[in-house]
């Protein structure tokens, strides 16, 4: 390798390294000229450093080469490293350069004022505009957070599986899927891992998690959707009820609390704040008593029954966080109605269900709930939900052999990646979003 | 919850839980009926624990319970911990019984036996196949696998990356890609994260990792095929050489290999044997070498530029085993005409190129090798390959900025599986495989 080592590595060892010789690697981000000194900063993943190339000590042929440097040249530098009056408090005296890859044409976005341009030019040449520090802050946290997750669920003796995206129907109704010619037949990409996940744990792994790729067919143009995204699944057999599932959400987001300091410098960056849940933990508001909380507060009226509106989300988020000073909430008990046939309903109320949406600063990241484990009453929730019982045949199967009583639930990694960041648009936490208009780079 | 402890953490406390009062959750696996006593084997993901219903001391209402038991029926048991003669030391002596849930038909697959049955039957009922302490430990290590490749990736530098699995065209040529309908697009799913794992490199994150699906449409019935498994992928950038990318491949290796100890049981159970790797590293042998060694030592022929078949992959296996004692073999310096149009061709001899398989006891497990990072070198690799340059413009674009020198590897999360566990049939790596004629359950 050329022994890269990266520039922050090489930053934290700069008491030990001043005055040794060091090789940097990695794109040229800026550069300025002045006559008999030209400054380089050279930037890779983890940070920038100042590179100084001075005429007089160089050879020949380096300098031909330091002359043709072009913003976004891949570069390996040899140099000593010394203090100098940079941020970072050292830079490094050039004395050789490799050059990687140059540049074959003018850039069509520039690094390091990407953000000035727009949305849409920056996706269209995401290979640029990810390089800006910023942008590239925003996937190492939701790398952060996947990790979280898998820590998270691992240390309460859940087991990662790996179920097949390509599915026999959706899991809710005919719409809103992306068909598959699948050899001779039409097959599906799974919009969830619902149903594996549940068979999962009938087929006995008990608790089980999942991060994996979703498909959504829907042609929404929001913020806050898109047709491909990452979801955090999990399912947990052996649930008394539907707020264990909730305690197992809740302990997550509370792990996400506790260790968000590992990635102070990405909230500064953000200027994000940390994520406030109270002592007494998330707040569980039956979506009933939304509905007066929204009326009586705001004067938002929701249709009673329905579900809420991403308005709604907002003012129940402001509402929480001055009632309850939380960042995250519960709502409880969706109406049968806007849920789907696999929901478990409410024994009493069979009109409401027990499941739950988390939202987070206002917006939904979380959809969950207890499951109907009871082969009957499946047949009966199906027959409910006017959906076809063949279709749906190798799925009632799983319950016909001793399922437990199982719960879970599903969480956007791009959604809750945003709202740690307060991002404007979910596209900005996908590194290549698909929507109806994109399906490149 | 049913407050559920996994009976292998009852087991581990036995010697402080003897004469307490202990609840253990799962499957009914046996019942034996004495008469007055009736033994029932409960099971769950971790192991299985004898129970005692004895009917002199029980209530009414539980022994009506107990007779209505079923292998299967799912239950949580209250009662006593004490010390027998079973093979766990220790059994229960029940007070109380709780069924959650019992099988509304009679059961098409027992447990105890599934592994009697043929695959195609045990696939059919997977849900109940893999409840079959044998079949569930192939799962377990499952995961641990994808767990030591985060781990020790992680620890090497490398960001977790997410990327899409719909895409605009395939990564070789036209062929075995799945179509989907996207909207009014036809889109396809990904053959591998190839060109999403560069970009990311590209796109400055240097070194990356990804676990996820990847969909081949061939019509493949063998044994070692499927047409949805999960890859496991990495891509690095500032290599020198393919050599590096091998490092960093054997890396994995030789950490699987040390830490395959912590899943002795699961060994065990398979009576698998530990991974060899040699002191001095994992053999590297160029395949016109194979070819060599294949003709001299087994009198196989290969046609000189050729691909390994199935049977030269198995007699190189032997030939390592025997001559370097090493379960693992990179074959090197592939022949263009067998690689992608991506792969790096050599400088001195472009009718072959830097790139690698890994064969793990004669079956190839991994594929990477340098990529062609050169703008114009690609598109003449393109012209070569006969694929037109307007399919692939949103892929050669990634070249035009600055692109580090890099390369990488897929590794079949299945496959090694397999390989280690010393399966015959990949279906057995994967619970709910995709093939031609599977996409239910």
């Amino acid at each position: 390798m050329y022994k890269k080592a990266f520039i922050k590595d090489v930053l934290a060892r700069g008491q030990d390294l001043e005055g040794s010789s060091v090789r940097i690697c990695g794109w040229v981000h800026r550069i300025r000229d002045l006559g008999g000194v030209k400054f380089v900063i050279l930037r890779d993943r983890t940070g920038m450093l100042q590179v100084v190339f001075k005429k007089g000590e160089l050879e020949e042929r380096v300098l031909k080469e330091v002359e043709d440097l072009r913003e976004e040249s891949v570069v390996c530098i040899d140099g000593f490293l010394r203090r100098a009056p940079t941020r970072e408090g050292f830079e490094v005296a050039a004395s050789s350069l490799i050059v990687l890859s140059k540049p074959v044409e003018p850039l069509p976005l520039e690094v390091h004022s990407s953000l000035k341009a727009g949305l849409a030019t920056r996706l269209r040449y995401r290979w640029i505009d990810a390089r800006n520090p910023l942008v590239s802050k925003i996937f190492l946290l939701k790398s952060w957070v996947a990790r979280k997750f898998r820590e998270y669920y691992s240390s309460q003796g859940f087991v990662e599986i790996f179920t097949p995206k390509i599915v026999a129907s959706g899991t809710e109704s005919g719409a809103n899927v992306f068909p598959v010619l699948y050899f001779d037949k039409v097959a599906y990409l799974a919009q969830s891992p619902q149903f594996y996940k549940q068979f999962a744990v009938i087929a006995g792994f008990e608790r089980v998690y999942e991060i994996g790729p979703v498909f959504r067919a829907e042609p929404h143009h929001t913020i806050r959707h898109l047709n491909e995204y990452h979801s955090l699944d999990i399912e947990v057999g052996f649930i008394e009820s539907y707020h264990d599932v909730m305690d197992y959400v809740e302990g997550f987001f509370r792990k996400l609390a506790t260790d968000i300091k590992e990635v102070s410098d990405i909230l500064e960056a953000f200027q994000a704040p940390e994520i406030r849940i109270p002592e007494t933990g998330i707040p569980r508001i039956p979506i009933r008593r939304v509905y007066e909380i929204l009326e009586s507060e705001y004067g938002k009226r929701i249709p009673y029954g329905e579900d809420l509106d991403p308005e709604a989300e907002k003012l129940l988020g402001s509402y929480v966080r001055e009632k309850y000073n939380s960042d995250l909430v519960f709502v409880t008990e969706y109406p049968w109605r806007v849920r789907p046939f696999y929901a478990m309903r409410k024994d009493d109320e069979p009109e409401w269900t027990y499941s739950f949406d988390l939202l987070f600063r206002g917006l939904e990241v979380v959809t969950g709930g207890q499951r109907e484990h009871r082969y009957e009453r499946l047949r009966e929730n199906l027959r409910d939900k006017g959906l076809k019982e063949e279709e749906f045949q190798y799925y009632l199967e799983f319950f016909k052999h001793g399922a437990p009583p199982h719960g879970g639930a599903g969480m956007g990694l791009e959604r809750i990646t945003m709202q740690i960041l307060g991002l404007q648009n979910i596209r900005e936490a996908r590194l290549l979003p698909r929507d109806t208009e994109r399906i490149t780079p």
